[in-house]
């Protein structure tokens, strides 16, 4: 198999998850016909999770290409790491689903705790896919450009650790928790869309 | 990332969107079996919404394909207004339930308005991307063609005026606001096919 | 747009409202703990419908790549009408989900009458792609192979009225229409797995 | 139509499938607000039944791309037998929730039959699907590595025998049964993880 096909494959889990995400507003509405309106307001927290997720699965799309260009070949090691990687993904839509719905009420923590653990193992298999691939250049191209690699590398370290102190934040204040979720996703948009263009490293 | 790949994403996402809609047809029959028949003819603005979203999102992609055509290359601030525009389409499905829901009920000015706040965003998003990449020719080939750049700029700058007028009519009448994204459609799709030859400058 | 940005796109609609399918099986078994074996024995027509629909919609895909395969290249109402084509082939879920639920109850007539109209609208817009594009060579590669060309429009033709057919034939007996509607899955099955051969015209 | 192309339908086939899984976790959270936590810890056979259904589709989609690399050319009847795999594939999701649902009450058994018997009949497709392609290498490139050949043959061979056998053990314990797909899957990773390396003739 060449990095192409898996790209493909890749693409379609990115792609689903994110689509499927809309199925959790959907099941936010319900069948009220009476003050819909003030219904469709209520339900906020499913829009603004809607938005955070597709976002985060999105920017994610964007990282895992930014690898995929600097890789030459694949081998099934690295397949079944990106398998675990795209299984991870394939979840988000789940905890994305339980804060939208209990981001008000008793199962907030839960919620966000669900959250972060799935971000912050999706998080350690980005690692783990990676550092198998650039290790020791196993299955870099020859002309990987260095500094590209060295930037993958600095940007995937604290991924997990940031994820985590997200993750334990939900046992103090579920509230901060999910901010914490939603400032991090602004962050990732806000460092590719304003410096982007300095860290050349990560030009896509 | 190659443009290429950005498409393929892209094609995932319309794909799915379009596809799910049919859901929307399916949770309105429920399990009855008395007089299924009936069940089915009574559910015809199902049918309608439908038919009505998923020609949209089909334009849509046509359209996004006619942009991609003139791009060169990518950055991350372009994909992640695709990303942006993506997260709009696969929104979508979730307002077209609702019209098909309550197109008759006392939910219809609410899934009006909710139908048309997604496609005036939508619109304000394909405007982004477009002036993003265009502007200056930042990302557009070299060997762009100016008609056809300027029949995009042309197309697309009216795009939320439109959907917003449409919007607000829901204010004064639910009726005729569907009615207005219906004949949008309508319009979409005669333009295409009676007048496509003659506006050389959208030749897909 | 190429055709093979089309296909990518159209590879995408199959393949999703192929997978849906089994979300109409799913439907069927409900939360029943009970006697889980012989509720699983009892939705028989599920699965039946479920390979019936999903090989269906296979030989559609195979069908259309034979379609593509002379193209050379596509203008925006052969897209529109690829949207029509595509609108049908994702509702096609729908049906079969009545015919799987309603096979053995009152339902009956009403489910094969709606999966009836779906195929018969469906091989109506299988022609209209295909005279569109074939019509005067208008869309065909140069090096089109005329024995294959004529070889779809004789296959082609008759779709229509053979499921217009069937579906009339629900008006007098549900049963013996839903029989239809599995004879002539397992007819184009085995001609193309016993005569694929012989009819060189076809050849993928 | 070109090998590539029939592995773009499949990809896009395995993709939905493996993503489609996460529903199933979903269903089984239901509304609960009280105690989510618990909840969310009490269906922990989902959390397993979703992992292990994902790699195991991911180890498919694996094998699907070795059979597919060895492929010059596709027919007809190589496509109906391909969609036919899919068909099953696309099946999984199905019993997975069945196992998730009724692992720990009386349903158990016939969800593990219900999961070996799609999994022996998926084994069995494949090998249709590589005996018809390999046989007298009727699609075979002519560089077709005759190591990887016999390699896949190998593998592919001992599949429904092993499926069946853990399908058997269901009769007498279903705690077993699913334990030996779990098992089975646990094999397969470390068997392309741990070995891979040295079996050659099934380098990606």
């Amino acid at each position: 198999m060449t990095p192409r096909r898996a790209e493909a494959f890749a693409d379609g889990v990115f792609a689903i998850a994110a689509t499927l995400l809309i199925l959790n507003v959907d099941a936010q509405v319900g069948d009220r016909a009476t003050d819909l309106g003030h219904g469709l307001l209520h339900i906020w927290p499913s829009y603004l999770a809607y938005a955070v997720s597709f976002v985060s699965i999105g920017i994610m799309w964007i990282n895992h290409h930014t690898v995929m260009d600097q890789i030459d070949r694949v081998d099934r090691r690295f397949l079944l790491a990106t398998v675990g990687l795209l299984m991870c993904i394939a979840f988000v839509p789940f905890p994305t689903r339980l804060i939208a719905e209990h981001a008000q009420d008793g199962g907030a923590r839960a919620a966000a705790l669900a959250y972060g653990i799935t971000l912050t193992v999706t998080a350690l298999f980005f690692n783990l896919t990676w550092f198998y691939a650039s290790r020791q250049h196993r299955l870099l191209r020859v002309d990987a450009d260095a500094q590209v690699v060295s930037g993958i590398t600095r940007t995937y370290l604290p991924g997990p650790w940031i994820y985590l102190t997200a993750t334990l934040v939900a046992l103090v204040s579920s509230t901060a928790s999910i901010g914490l979720y939603a400032a991090i996703t602004v962050f990732f948009v806000l460092e590719s869309s304003l410096f982007g263009r300095s860290s050349a490293g990560l030009e896509t």
